[in-house]
């Protein structure tokens, strides 16, 4: 038996999500479609991790069974044919058999992009949340010190998630504004469900001068979502990378 | 009477064109069902150029007729607030009555953008077209130079245009790559119906080394459609800005 990964990348937009649905378009059911196609047997893919509907991906990674033969540079230039515009395969390599995308994971970077000018785009805004009013950059910045580290995230977990624990260590958090675009990039060792956005909707906040980086200490200290702003919307938040 | 000019960008990609159908989702029938509740009678539109199913613009002029006092910059938010997120009104303003968009134009710039690597990418390809093979680009921007001027393009003039003379000036033929992308400017004073993708599958068969400059000028030269390459797709067309 083969184990294969491979990375992937997507425009979230259009899908219910990575998880596989019944009734609803989702990218693991079209991986899942294409790659059986590919391979000749129901292929079942596990990957780094679920990303909500309209998130998108420069960098997930999944991993499949197969005793298929095919050489991997085939399956990665078959899978692309196969794949609709919105999702493609980047990498395609065997792994050792006991490599499991989430749990052989050792952190994951995620980037939240917001749009911040009066005018929306019909460019920019699939890929970005756009504010009309203007950000301060330099307050989020300053209020995003205080979350890296090792901290219960209760306060930007949102009810669902599977997790027991909601400690997490978040290794780095930058805002850097580009003109008109603000990025936010986030790595951590896990993620607890909705917590990418639950953070960038409490950024916001301290950006538009409603929040004091005070504010936000005292929200992640008091372990309670009900304290801290609503979530950030998808659009916005891609996968950039899986590190392992 | 008022006469108002808007600015429009939009992702075509969604769209069955420009011009308004009776069954089909438009960018002209989106912006009249929205400008017409905003101004509250019945508002037909007039645009400097009907771009095609799948092709975007940055810079597409619109202009319409109207009795309600609206200022122009509430009218700006207001339409950008009602239109579907791939539509954005950029400008607004009041003009002269004898203003249109079409006859008072210029001349017309529009961008074609090619990403140029193996893989493609589910981000660049829905406004660019995926050419795998390598592309020359200065034996593109060679032969760009030939069709530069005033010439006949019926070579380049799909049937089903409403002109009666297929002579045209191109006053700008740019080929520019930057790594993976290949980005062609051209501008003229007025385009015959597909003239710019047909140019565009026409420079890319020179970029892949199956045509010459001096085929292309005998192709310009022998004013026949069918000796000339299948038109560009869609996707990689983008209306940049209409000149007055």
């Amino acid at each position: 038996m083969r184990r294969i990964a491979l990375t992937v990348q997507y425009d979230g937009t259009d899908y219910a999500g990575f998880q596989r649905q019944r009734q609803a378009r989702t990218i693991q059911g079209e991986l899942e479609e294409a790659l059986s196609a590919l391979l000749q047997h129901q292929v079942r893919i596990t990957a780094a991790g679920r990303t909500d509907a309209g998130v998108h991906a420069m960098g997930q990674v999944i991993a499949l069974q197969t005793d298929n033969p095919i050489p991997v540079e085939n399956l990665l230039r078959a899978a692309n044919e196969a794949l609709p515009v919105s999702i493609t395969v980047a990498e395609c390599s065997e792994v050792a058999e006991d490599f499991h995308p989430r749990y052989s994971a050792e952190g994951k970077l995620y980037s939240y992009r917001i749009l911040n000018r009066p005018l929306p785009s019909p460019f920019i805004n699939r890929y970005a949340w756009h504010v009309r009013e203007p950000l301060d950059e330099d307050a989020m910045q300053e209020a995003a010190r205080t979350l890296v580290g090792t901290h219960d995230f209760a306060a930007f977990a949102t009810a669902g998630g599977a997790a027991q624990s909601t400690v997490r260590e978040i290794y780095r958090l930058s805002v850097e504004r580009e003109g008109e675009l603000i990025e936010t990039r986030i790595g951590g060792t896990g993620f607890l469900y909705m917590m990418v956005r639950n953070i960038m909707g409490t950024l916001v906040a301290v950006g538009r001068g409603e929040l004091t980086s005070a504010d936000v200490e005292q929200i992640l200290q008091g372990r309670d979502r009900a304290e801290a702003p609503p979530p950030a919307p998808p659009q916005g938040l891609c996968l950039v990378r899986v590190e392992y």
